[in-house]
């Protein structure tokens, strides 16, 4: 049986939208096994997602076909901990830990970049899939030529939260609420802002944090798709957030704070059980591994 | 006799527009005295820069203001060797020597800070002084309420190398030729780019620097203000450079190589000579200190 297990991520951090992927310690883990029987067996999931449509699979197919493996029959099994269309990254798991659970599966054929870049081909963008399979704070351009990235562990000086509400809310929905032009003051705006935030994340600078985790790209148009969004976000920053955004296309919210804010966690938790008992709330650890895995006989 | 040193400086690099400025070990020198004879005198430039209206004194004048200091009289002489409205950060040299030039005179009252506050609000934006200040790879972000910037050494693995007109383009011309709005695709374009560039100037990573050093928020719009752009950027990309941006608001070019080209110096050089005489090609190290007093009795 082979396991590999991909961690959660989050996108854009506020000004560094398509370009930011930071991963955290909450993960999906997949197992895999080839089996004699030549079926596909999928457990672990609702009973309509255990067909050949499943992502992991998908995943899985796109590395056999590359390197013209044909398995007898495969099982999967998904323990799954990533919030689903939460904006936590839970595709770009799935298709990173399919990716690399047949990738070993095949004796390893293919390189890390490899595996990389067939999860951005299938992702579309890589801000997802760079942190999911390689840890820590990513920066990446996608280009047709090649996908280029630099990853940087993330800082101790900083506790991660998300808040997670109960509804979903799609990436398709949430590029549709994209403008097709804005002004060029509001592009200007997040340049600066989104290296100062890379940094800030990177050489633990809360005071530059606290500044610089703003946008005009992307969340004044979203904002209005995530219910209690102004309320949820005031009160974060009133119990101490340096600052919060979007992760990634939504709805879930990312608190930043330092770590030596005690009060947060209970405070917030507190705060949602009384006014938005469906919302969750979890502590994010950073991670700076990325997908592992792990093969026994 | 007071003399104060301070570092050229590019703006910019491609994608960080606004946001990015660099310093250079090539430098304007201040030197500064209060003498008795309750006049203003100015040597080293020409007769009209003589007056009240000079840059440097300008900036004195905010100081002594603050600081409510009357002097006697001023002595000014400066040995100017960045070309003037060219790209490099000469006004912000000037505002920065005379700042801080008269926080020496007056026996340094003001804080760093302090004086990085007044040269942003005297220059406008913080790009230019703040790596004139501080020196190295320099991001800022001014906001009302305070300025903010983070500073890191360039790495050694670059060279840098300007390529200089005959001619100078003022800010303003070339900050009217930006448009009001801009391509949503075109703002993100930058995003990840900008930061990319700042890690890959920081880290010595040329073969990001390749890639990321583009830019669509202001150079397609500024090109045409620039007789032979296209040509000396392709020819600097035949001669090895990784990659080449407009200095600021130009006219100048910076070309970026790895400091293992040997040849891109004498080459450009004779190309330009042979082609576009008026032309200068300034090797350029950078500065990892900004601007700096030496005060003799």
């Amino acid at each position: 049986m082979i396991k590999v297990r991909v961690p959660a991520t989050t996108a854009n951090i506020g000004p560094g939208f398509d370009a930011f992927g930071m991963a955290f310690q909450l993960y999906n883990i997949f197992s895999f096994e080839e089996r004699d029987n030549g079926k596909l067996t999928i457990r672990g999931v609702e009973r309509r997602y255990q067909g050949k449509s499943n992502l992991v699979y998908k995943a899985m197919l796109k590395v056999f076909n590359r390197v013209h493996y044909r398995p007898k029959g495969i099982y999967i099994y998904t323990d799954v901990n990533i919030p689903v269309s939460r904006g936590l990254g839970s595709s770009a798991a799935c298709i990173v830990g399919g990716l690399v659970g047949a990738n070993t599966l095949c004796g390893a054929p293919l390189t890390g970049k490899e595996l990389f870049d067939m999860a951005v081909e299938m992702e579309g963008h890589p801000d997802n899939v760079a942190p999911a399979m390689f840890g820590g704070l990513v920066v990446s351009l996608g280009l047709k030529e090649e996908n280029h990235y630099i990853k940087k562990e993330v800082s101790q000086c900083f506790e991660f939260y998300g808040l997670i509400p109960d509804f979903t809310l799609s990436t398709m929905e949430a590029r549709k609420a994209l403008p097709k032009k804005v002004f060029h003051k509001d592009a200007v705006f997040n340049v600066s802002r989104a290296t100062m935030t890379y940094l800030a994340l990177t050489e633990g600078r809360p005071d530059i944090l606290k500044v610089s985790v703003e946008d005009k790209l992307h969340q004044p148009y979203r904002e209005g798709l995530i219910a209690h969004y102004d309320e949820v976000s005031q009160k974060a920053r009133e119990l101490g957030a340096l600052n919060t955004c979007i992760s990634g296309a939504g709805p879930t919210l990312l608190a930043i704070t330092t770590r030596d804010n005690d009060q947060f966690y209970a405070e917030m938790g507190k705060y949602l059980k009384e006014k938005l008992p469906g919302w969750t709330l979890l502590k994010l650890e950073p991670d700076n591994t990325g997908v592992c895995t792990d093969q026994h006989s």
